[in-house]
């Protein structure tokens, strides 16, 4: 990696509890630390409230820490500082949900929900209700930050991807096969009969609202799986409940639900076939390692003059 | 892929009861079907009882369904046929092996086991508890074909992994990448500090038995996981049940157990951080398939005239 002779100083602001990660970030992306009078960056890890009211004419750009900016659009964070350049970080914390999201769809298919009811070795039982990925098609709707980072995940399982966003433009990124089919959302009607999982990872919209309902689980498979880590919206929760009490699907992978939070006493905490975890794939604790890791690649791409990852349309706000 | 003028014939037998995958693998490996009397191999599905005592001049290779050959060896199939090549199916069952293994390492991890006895949405409570393999360190002992099928599936999540082997020999295969590093069994006690969750993987002989007792689990983690997915003996159960009771270390995840079957009443059925499947990780069901695809890269390999995978030393029985 090449680097300009002179050194590229950044700051980093708040006082945040574990700052060492940050500081790491920014010696590994190759600038040094500074304070922020003499800053080209700024790398800033807490909300819109304690951001500086005056930044330093030295300074050329804004790290933020969240992946959504519209409480810093709201606060009026862009308008005030209008040649700066701001990144959010979008993306960075894509990678933990599509752990969880993989270990949803691997927890249904390979049974463990019932493996962890039994007190008995029933070994024979079991065996019929092993299933794999491999050889499977696994549908991801949604195919940013989440599907791109889920995808790499599933091909060294042998399963089949078919990538859904609204283009249908091809997905590409790291990890990414040729193999990988992407088909637009309005032709997703034609790949029902061939999945065998869903994966739903798209955004929120009313084009989205209950995305998949009742007919939708109809032509799914009794051995399928649907995992939602999107938002609740996107699925018809009465239709879902209905499709798990009658095993019209196999089983549901929900770390998102609607309503949200999920009331004591709703079927879906009940039913044997659903696994429901409280919208706790991407943990605050995890948050600032991911960061961190989203510091590290941007400063490098600072140092080397290169675009930013994840830069923030300050006209528009995300 | 080039192949000879001449057609390649192979037979199949038994009559299976689904020989289709195993028809449609020879064809796809380059040969054609043919009754046994004409065939230059064949293709076995059945078991030593019913393998046909005379086999045509013309025969030059067998490929038998399982991993482990004892029982042809005992049986004098391979002294009854002395100029034939005999493969076995060793590596075939590895991928569904390694596919339940990360199943129940992320399940650990993610804290899958308490998320599934929840009926209330706490999402506070869950929040600290769900980890991450990005970043962590993961112990493989055995770099056999379980350990070679998870290394690939380990490296997208964005762990490293140290590899355990006899030689210390560096482990290489497709999907293991450079950064894998590999220690000889004699070397482990070394890097159980550096060590977030160990996968056992190795032969069970009197060299592995209780590899991980009392004093390595004293070595990991509050955080760790232990998933053994090779033979009950190589952990020392009580000091396991132990472990996990006293929160020395987070879990274990376990597809064998000693003594097997796991009898009615024993702890390792109530401990609420410990997962136990009764040694299906590859059910019958998914043998069929994962056999067919060993096939066919070994028929591809016959019709090329390449060394043929998993060939059986005759002599020695495996």
């Amino acid at each position: 990696m090449s680097r300009p002779e002179a050194p590229v100083p950044l700051a980093i602001g708040p006082t945040v509890p574990a700052p060492t990660l940050l500081e790491k970030a920014v010696v590994e992306g190759g600038a040094t630390l500074s304070d922020l009078d003499q800053a080209r960056g700024l790398i800033w890890a807490g909300g819109p409230g304690e951001f500086p009211d005056k930044l330093p004419e030295s300074l050329e750009w804004v790290q933020l820490p969240a992946a959504g900016v519209e409480e810093w659009f709201t606060a009026g964070i862009f308008t005030r500082h209008p040649n700066i350049r701001f990144t959010s970080a979008a993306g960075a914390f894509a990678a933990s949900v599509a752990e969880h999201t993989l270990m949803l769809l691997l927890a249904g298919v390979r049974y463990l929900p019932e493996h962890l009811r039994a007190v008995s070795w029933r070994q024979q039982d079991f065996f019929p209700h092993v299933g794999t990925l491999r050889g499977k098609t696994v549908t991801i709707i949604g195919a940013g930050g989440i599907g791109r980072a889920l995808i790499p995940m599933l091909v060294p399982l042998g399963a089949h991807i078919i990538a859904v966003n609204r283009s249908g433009r091809r997905v590409t990124g790291p990890g990414i096969p040729e193999t990988v089919e992407t088909i637009s959302t309005d032709q997703l009607g034609k790949v029902w009969s061939r999945t065998d999982h869903v994966v739903i990872a798209a955004p929120a919209t009313p084009a989205t609202e209950h995305l998949v309902g009742a007919e939708e689980l109809a032509r799914l498979k009794p051995s399928s799986w649907v995992v939602n880590v999107a938002r609740g919206s996107l699925v018809d929760t009465d239709a879902l409940v209905a499709a798990l009490a009658s095993g019209a699907i196999a089983g549901a992978g929900l770390d998102v639900t609607d309503p949200e939070p999920l009331p004591d006493g709703h079927p879906l905490w009940h039913l044997p076939n659903a696994i429901v975890t409280p919208h706790d794939s991407n943990p605050p604790q995890l948050r600032l390692a991911a960061f961190a890791d989203h510091v590290a690649a941007n400063v490098a791409r600072f140092v080397a003059g290169r675009d930013l990852l994840a830069p923030i349309d300050t006209e528009r706000g995300y």
